[in-house]
């Protein structure tokens, strides 16, 4: 096994991914911990990065730290402040903000704003992204709790606009008028689609939501596809605006490893589209190594 | 005061409103009580009734009672089915649901189904809808939780759509990432008009809802003017998508009587929309008297 040469972690609001690179910039150790921004809060950032990485950091005490992710927000370790686009690893690697009374930095997050003046902000994608290595001209899609859509010209993100189905998804589930009649079950594709297909009807997202009800009542849906159909119309929402002024020869990028990949991928082919799927810890952990080489953290071996 | 000759009761959700009218079907009492579906469950439909109207009832034993609106749900005291659209006074005084082992009637609620196959129901606003004695053809609108969006040609409730854009602004406000910055404050109709304008933006509802994330981060936006600017963004996402198909010289009927209603007057005056306001309470007392009178429950004195 290598010198440890650099730790990098993916910190975001539900986890952490954190690697360990020897110094041709393989990842020669990985682990996976359940902490993300809101566990953290009680026992205090500091703390909990010596429980879970205290021994990595051990083993190699003048290796540089670097994180992304929500590590960086107003509520989380240290404030990193956001850059604007267009940004890139360069742009990334000489932003970094040193946490206080550590040598660990932060990339900063991204932020644009749109015609109308409305800020949008990312933290962490912005490291998948420039550690995907595209070339030219891409749309990629990062899907979670808030999704991203990001344009992507020549490795600059030029643009993005972020989606917060997940969130709805899982509010309405829990706290609507629909979380009475949701039930677990096995997934279903068939029901998924047609919420695929409702997406498109006239009236409106506000309007189809309530169709879950409609649909209920009169036992034409059960309680268990319904939590399939709502995901339907919320990512076939999301997905016809996200896809409506790109051109039909375009393709996007998926970047991800869970489940909700494969709704994506089912979507953006129902709606006539190529796509390609891009494993999300292997673009966060090159895109950490990138982003640490550009600043100038690994010394020339 | 005239003999009681009937007792009328819109019980809905979050309250019951009852009237008692005289011989010419004039209101000669009216109470408004805070006693919807949600907290009658315990107490029980019965007691409930006679705790609030007991009085009336002793007063004029040999009235008849007609109710409307989720009292006759299948959560409520009695399920009366629905008819179908068109939907008239006609209709809802013929299908008259009987609470067994009482003598009192609940008005049906109505359904209607898109061209996907999905229902929509409506229970209690029918009952508003005839008691306005709109003729020829009328686009009404009854802002709430639910709002409905009702096609009345000539007395007939020909097609109606419901928007679930109250409950998502509640959900919103008390259970998402919104509802950490969100703050109590004095309305403003500025932050609302501009809610109102944003809601047209590429993207779509869902990426338009982080935009409130987004504005509060770079304090473009105020804590407390977040409501305002969410419930123009809602609002006008609703309006919009509900006056898409009507032409520019049609007009849109307002049932209501809350402030709810004047934030629909101002978001329709804004896309460039007539508005005429009916009060929500007077439609529904004229609405219940109109149907027990077609359903032949009341003699001619």
């Amino acid at each position: 096994m290598g010198e440890t040469t650099l730790l990098g972690i993916d910190w975001g609001s539900t986890n952490a991914r954190a690697f360990r690179y020897d110094r041709g910039g393989t990842v020669i150790d990985r682990r996976h911990r359940e902490i993300g921004l809101l566990r953290v809060a009680d026992e205090g950032w500091e703390a909990t990065f010596h429980d879970h990485f205290g021994d990595w950091r051990e083993e190699a005490p003048t290796a540089p730290v670097i994180l992304c992710g929500m590590v960086g927000s107003q509520q989380g370790w240290s404030e990193a402040p956001y850059v604007a686009c267009p940004a890139s690893t360069d742009v990334l690697g000489a932003n970094l903000h040193l946490i206080p009374k550590s040598n660990y930095l932060i990339v900063p997050g991204v932020q644009t704003e749109d015609t109308a003046d409305v800020p949008d902000v990312m933290r962490g994608e912005e490291t998948q992204i420039v550690g995907l290595h595209l070339g030219e001209t891409h749309k990629v899609c990062l899907p979670g709790t808030h999704s991203k859509w990001v344009q992507l010209d020549n490795g600059l993100i030029t643009e993005f606009q972020t989606y917060i189905t997940g969130e709805l998804f899982h509010v309405l589930s829990h706290h609507s008028i629909l979380s009475r009649t949701l039930e677990e079950g096995k997934p279903s594709d068939g029901t998924f689609l047609r919420g695929l297909d409702d997406s498109e009807r006239n009236g409106g997202l506000l309007h189809h939501l309530f169709g879950v009800r409609g649909l209920r009542l009169f036992d034409k849906l059960s309680g268990s596809a319904q939590a399939d159909y709502l995901s339907g119309l919320l990512i076939g929402n999301e997905v016809r605006n996200a896809i409506a002024h790109l051109t039909m020869d375009q393709s996007v990028t998926l970047v991800g490893s869970d489940e909700l990949i494969s709704r994506y991928v089912i979507a953006l082919q129902h709606f006539g589209r190529a796509v390609e799927v891009v494993d999300g810890e292997l673009a966060a952990s090159q895109g950490l190594w990138q982003i640490a080489e550009q600043a100038g953290l690994i010394g020339s071996p």
